[in-house]
């Protein structure tokens, strides 16, 4: 550890008594904690090029006023109690805005989030939150094992930058992958890894957006993608989804450079773009001359019947920019996923990668390579599927048992419902509020990392269930233990 | 795997048919690739709905063409050579751009680079590059056992959201390390963590550039930091450099919201920041209400003294961001770096954290806690910086031994230096073109990841040579190799 210590030749003062003061002002001040370790007096001296006995007797001193401890073969320490000669400057350290003199730059202020999904609430036995995989399907000691295996090369891989746009194998075994589940004939060179999909749709953000350029989002959307367009200061144009996708027939006339969708499984409503809608949309950017961003944020999980082609794979323009996560197969603690760019834009999306953070690191990369290659990654999937579906299904039978004919929307795919709630009944925040009490965690759809916009619908009876990490059984005691407490609650006012 | 298949219940021909012609079209454009696995029939049936007999029909009939080959007791596979009737559709993966006949909007065409540090060049015997750590010396035994420790709980903490801000834990031995080695007293509150100095850059971009927006930089500086700014739509003012840091003198009268600075080790020309410029600074950005941004990307190697106190800890005005990383202690594989900022700028700081992407994997952020934790951080640092003390010296020696009383700057701290070659000898990249030759890489300064600006001294016989990842042994043999080889040359003209 090298100290911040500075010894003035020209001083009147010794270097013990300027050392000592030195160390006096860092302790006081808290930039010595107590029980911190100290260099030892061999590469002190070194570094500042005294005596080792000089340093000794600078120790020695600050020892015996009790700033120091000496552990004997372990090291010297900053006091755990320190002298009360010590009068700690009560410049604590405050997380409040010390409210500056300056008028220093305002930083970026709009909308935003400081964590895209809410921490767990240790407190509910049952929690239908969103965004969670499940740990206990996942292969944990394959995981593991093809991690350890990666290991053996990891100084090497760790000392040097790799290339930002992801590791090769990776990005093959990605393509390859495209083809038969997505329809999409891609080259390795077209995929890049990102960080998840929210570092897709920002590093297309960061390629397209300017200020003022109109960007066209779903209404609703996620929160990521409308707060991220006006973060690069891009004007938000919501446009509505039906049953079928995002209404076409409302997408403006006047320029847009971006129109970001989530075909498979529309985020928040759920709902699929129809065959039909995805050959309108396209017939429109080709039009208006607009990239389609296409969101497949929940790909792998379709359990009606098999999946829609990807709007890429329909695509004779190359206007698509498609970008998918390994967050809901895997989990949103890898960190990985990937943008799928057309040739034309290869070079500008690894230069931004560059820019951005210059990639991800390797570790993840290599293991989950590897993951692909043995078929573990496809057998996980198949498993979660199968999981998925039948807690869907369980889900949708204990609203139906526990709630009679409630409207149920957005089931056919991914990790998440709708259960529009009976309007004459408590409306969702006060299902939410029995819910906490009885610890089942439900969570009304405009509380969810959803963006709504004016002249919607109400959506005040909506909530949003998020059903893939519990299994059958808690679902069904998760909705029962909810519809007792809401009897209960009903029949005491 | 759920392929995209449909099945048309008003169609003519038979289910059977229907799914042979659409695995014909699959086969034959490249979504299935010769040797892809195929759901088993089990599966299938269960994605299409129709029975398991139906499938195994479908899949005898393409095998019996050719198209499939099925192994026993393993599974259903697209040949690995494919039937002639399969004629291939020609349209193969070109990355050239297909001109597309719309006019799409054009992405960001500005400056970057497509990866910030070329890939070493393996054909090189010894290789002065920059940005490289020494594997040798990382104590990997060490990091895979505490790697390994904390996979323990890696399927629960890969399936869930983590702060964007980074693990609690790192964050605060961070705060605690910057106390005694840069003299900064900060809240862990104030620390996120982000994957490298250059994330750290872009975040603070993110925080504060528009278009047009005036920002400074150290001229020569970081490539990744002007290309930044340029790619946010800001204005770059380079501001000179001289032996005690940038020229305060000459910073402009007019606003600015950023200066970015390198004072431990400027980028690249390697000078410290004297005490003095570093107080003058401050008081120019009090004066101007400017943020600096203090890059300490080289902090931890000072040979010849103690470090000055950081810009942060002189700093009375909360107007500095500062900001490092672990890619030069531990190194560039692992993406992790921090950012400090002004209790003011936490929570926008964190928001835009979030809206980038989500946060750093837990995987290294809970490594390197433990490393941290255990002390073998502080030993490996404490072993590089005596390793890379003794490479300097050794490179500084050899450079006199073979090329007299040469000029060479930079060399009191970090991992590179530059050399001054005699201007009346082959210039840098002649340098590096006989080097190359003898398989000694050497490299211009200009062809550094520097970024230079207009009416800038000529850089022309200076080279930058990094030496922290080459033995003294093999920094003597790489010098006189050159050396041999340039005399050599010079002869034979």
């Amino acid at each position: 550890m090298q100290l911040v210590l500075s010894i003035d030749p020209n001083s009147n003062l010794t270097l013990q008594s300027q050392l000592i003061a030195q160390f006096h002002n860092y302790i006081r001040n808290g930039q010595l904690q107590p029980n911190s370790s100290l260099p030892s007096t061999r590469e002190l001296s070194l570094q500042l090029k005294v005596s080792r006995n000089t340093v000794s007797e600078v120790y020695d001193s600050l020892i015996e006023e009790g700033y120091l401890i000496t552990k004997h073969k372990v090291g010297t320490f900053v006091a755990s109690t320190l002298p009360e000669s010590s009068v700690f400057i009560p410049e604590t350290i405050s997380t409040e805005h010390k409210r500056s003199k300056l008028n220093l730059p305002l930083p970026y202020s709009g909308r935003g989030q400081s964590g895209l999904h809410r921490a767990a609430d240790m407190s509910l036995l049952y929690d239908f939150a969103l965004g969670k995989t499940d740990s206990q399907t996942f292969p944990d000691k394959v995981w593991q094992r093809l991690l350890i295996d990666r290991l053996g090369g990891a100084a090497r891989n760790m000392s040097q930058y790799h290339d930002p746009a992801g590791l090769l194998d990776l990005r093959q075994l990605i393509a390859n992958y495209l083809g038969p589940t997505r329809g999409m004939v891609v080259s390795h060179k077209q995929v890049l890894i990102v960080g998840g999909c929210q570092q897709g749709l920002s590093l297309v953000a960061h390629l397209f957006i300017d200020n003022h350029t109109s960007i066209v989002v779903e209404a609703p959307c996620y929160r990521g993608t409308a707060y991220l367009i006006e973060s690069f200061g891009g004007k938000v144009i919501p446009i509505p989804v039906d049953e079928f996708g995002i209404v076409v027939s409302k997408l403006p006339d006047h320029p847009v450079k971006l129109v970001y969708v989530t075909p498979s499984h529309q985020f928040p409503t759920g709902g699929t773009m129809s065959l039909q809608r995805r050959i309108e949309l396209l017939e429109w950017a080709a039009k208006s001359k607009a990239y389609i961003v296409e969101v497949d944020y929940d790909v792998n999980f379709r359990y009606e019947d098999s999946p829609l082609p990807s709007l890429w794979s329909l695509d004779k323009n190359n206007c698509v920019i498609y970008t998918s996560s390994f967050s809901r197969s895997i989990g949103p603690g890898l960190r990985l996923g990937y943008i799928v760019v057309p040739t034309g834009l290869i070079d500008s999306a690894t230069k931004i990668r560059s820019l951005l953070d210059n990639g991800s690191p390797w570790l993840e990369q290599a293991t989950l390579s590897q993951f692909i290659v043995t078929g573990s990654f496809e057998k996980h999937v198949l498993k979660l599927r199968h999981n998925n579906h039948n807690r869907r299904d369980a889900l949708v039978a204990a609203l139906r048992e526990n709630f009679g004919e409630v409207k149920i929307t957005g089931a056919e795919a991914g990790m998440h419902l709708l259960w529009h709630a009976d309007k004459n009944g408590p409306n969702a925040l006060e299902i939410q509020a029995i819910g906490k009490r009885c610890g089942v965690g439900v969570y009304p759809l405009q509380d969810s990392p959803a963006c709504f916009f004016e002249n919607m619908p109400s959506q005040d009876h909506v909530l949003l269930l998020g059903y893939n990490h519990l299994d059958v059984q808690r679902i069904r005691q998760g909705i029962s233990t909810l519809a007792s407490a809401m009897k209960n609650e009903a029949s005491l006012t």
